[in-house]
């Protein structure tokens, strides 16, 4: 039985991994909850799981929880607030597993604190890997903690890099959906909406990745993220679109062999995968082979997609590159969202933040977050 | 240093197998050949790769090649001949890898000493999982012996089997090229001519197996190996046609997740997999997937080609319909070539010789061989 923290219960990811734990209750159980403001969701989430403790962003909104915990007559459930809150989630003795699911870098702190505690991480939240990959890595290495990745593409590279070993691979093939501009001209670039934009073809995903899917930004972050979670460099990663994400990435060998792994698209066939490595439950989640048809591939166009360009240069130069490309992506989508600057604007946000930003390499969880806000505030001034 | 038996060094494979000992001279050399009647390949094999021992089909021929190598001052290598001496080729003390690559179930003996004998074996000859499979993983079973399928179908589901247990596969599911004869109208079978079979889509193989690529029966062959290579009942192997040969085959995950292996269409990279397993060296056998752009995938159609659906039924019944299916194709599809027999007349001789088989499975390689003879004198008697 393992007993899981799901940090970032009422997200996507979370509400999946406790779909699972509801598919496989001789397998999970749930410890702690850590969660954002919904507060209703995270209440019907404590009534039906009867986690042990639970964290929510505010000392009120906790307040409020242990409140509506106890009108309820529900009792045995702590409840905490903040970072500090998430970190006893992710670290208490009697959690097994970590589900690293909080968007963005609020959940840093929480998944660093458990891999310093010896818990195997699933890991889906990029910025994570993005920001403090170079950190992150090296305590897993050091405290000899697994890291399974949650990501449909680093799932899918995980599990083909089990058929060689390290120093055997050649490249990691990820796959891209190409998102919904893949075949517009690029002269309309410009004048894409963000409603246009909030249309993935093929994967129904949160506001800010369905526009990183857009800009390809999404799949740059995605290159980062596999640079450090399989320990290779930048020229070791290439990205193919591949309209119908139905291969979900690839490993190619030295020998000239190339592995690939295909399978729905439905995040909780990577979740189920991370709780039960090395092992693999028997699922609903089948793929129908005998229906497939046709599966399609092309070369990315960095002249149409320049973020992913960004990402590229970002990942040689590691450190405060990375970590200013998340943070300028993540301010220049929310004012394309709002309508402040073109879809184009937002490649062209990145590519200044990324020109104020001094090369250095952040050695502690602290230095990461710093480097985070100065690059959000070189964003909001360049936006202003 | 691997020291390597190569039984069929003047084939296709035995050929290959010999490249790949060229481009590594650090990690292979050659023990022993076994041919059969091309004795000037075989001396120039000889010359050039110095072996210990050389073995060829008779006495004569093994005189003959005696006394060039005599006159070429060539000294070193003994020569030997027939079955018996195949067999020594395959079991000496100074053979570390056996690549068993004779044409039909002449190279059983050998193949079958080799693994009591305890060596490792790199297998091509399919006919002898077909024939005598429940006797050679028996036996590799009970001396520990590895099998590395030297097929491209079978090494890349030996590959995508390494990512999970054998309890985990739900289907192995073998790639067809769907031969030439994939959307030709079902009433022009009738009047196929060799010359027409004879051309294959995507392999250059020998004349068998390409005719055999056009009824589909070598598929057929190929789910009877991988239900002996893999321990797999026939219900858990499926067949899909993948006109382009690039992904090799797949293996599906009771979880939900399928792996597939891509590679370039040359056998050269599955003996070169089956030699350095567990490792995969560099070669330059690179399949360019910056180039790819499109894969097509469609359900074999069954009354198209009914060999294999006489395959899957023998699959199902073991020991002698495995045996009478392959002895019955071989002596139906030499009739077919010599234009005794239509394109059509391939399935029908199978169906009948089958009809007339009776069910055992055979204990010793001797009954096998006398299945295999039994069902070539039925198939004869319904030509005749």
């Amino acid at each position: 039985m393992k007993r899981l923290a799901i940090l970032g219960s009422t997200g996507s990811i979370g509400q999946s991994t406790l779909s699972i734990v509801e598919q496989f209750p001789e397998r999970y159980q749930v410890a702690t909850l850590a969660a954002g403001r919904n507060i209703d969701e995270v209440f019907a989430q404590s009534v039906r799981w009867r986690p042990r403790l639970v964290s929510l962003a505010t000392e009120e909104l906790a307040a409020q929880l242990q409140a509506r915990l106890h009108e309820s007559g529900i009792t045995g459930i702590e409840v905490v607030h903040g970072t500090a809150g998430t970190v006893v989630c992710s670290t208490r003795a009697d959690v097994d597993f970590v589900v690293s699911a909080i968007v963005g870098v609020s959940g840093l702190e929480a998944t660093h604190a458990a891999i310093l505690a010896g818990k195997p991480v699933g890991l889906a939240n990029k910025e994570c890997m993005v920001a403090a990959g170079e950190i992150l890595t090296a305590a897993a290495r050091k405290h000899q903690v697994p890291i399974l990745p949650i990501d449909s593409e680093h799932n899918a590279v995980h599990q083909c890099l089990r058929v060689g070993t390290h120093a055997e691979v050649k490249t990691i093939w990820l796959t891209a959906s190409g998102g919904p501009f893949r075949q517009l001209p690029i002269d309309q670039f410009k004048s894409i909406t963000p409603e246009q934009a909030l249309k993935h073809p093929t994967w129904v995903m949160g506001r800010r990745i369905t526009i990183d899917s857009a800009t390809m930004l999404n799949k740059g972050l995605e290159v980062i993220e596999a640079c450090r979670l399989f320990d290779v460099p930048p020229s070791q990663v290439r990205v193919t679109v591949h309209p119908q994400s139905t291969v979900h990435s690839m490993v190619e060998y030295i020998d000239g062999s190339i592995l690939a792994q295909i399978s729905v698209t439905d995040m909780r066939l990577p979740i189920l995968y991370a709780l039960a490595w090395p092992e693999r439950p028997a699922s609903s989640l089948t793929f129908d082979l005998a229906a497939l048809r046709h599966l399609d591939f092309e070369q990315p166009d960095m002249e149409r997609f320049p973020c992913l360009r960004l990402a590229f240069e970002a990942a040689a130069k590691g450190g405060t590159h990375c970590i200013a490309l998340n943070a300028a992506d993540e301010v220049a989508v929310e004012a394309f969202l709002e309508r402040r600057i073109p879809f184009t604007g937002i490649a062209d946000t990145i590519e200044k933040v990324l020109a104020s930003t001094p090369e250095a390499h952040p050695a502690t969880i602290a230095e990461v977050l710093a480097a985070d806000r100065e690059a959000r505030l070189i964003a909001h001034a360049l936006l202003a």
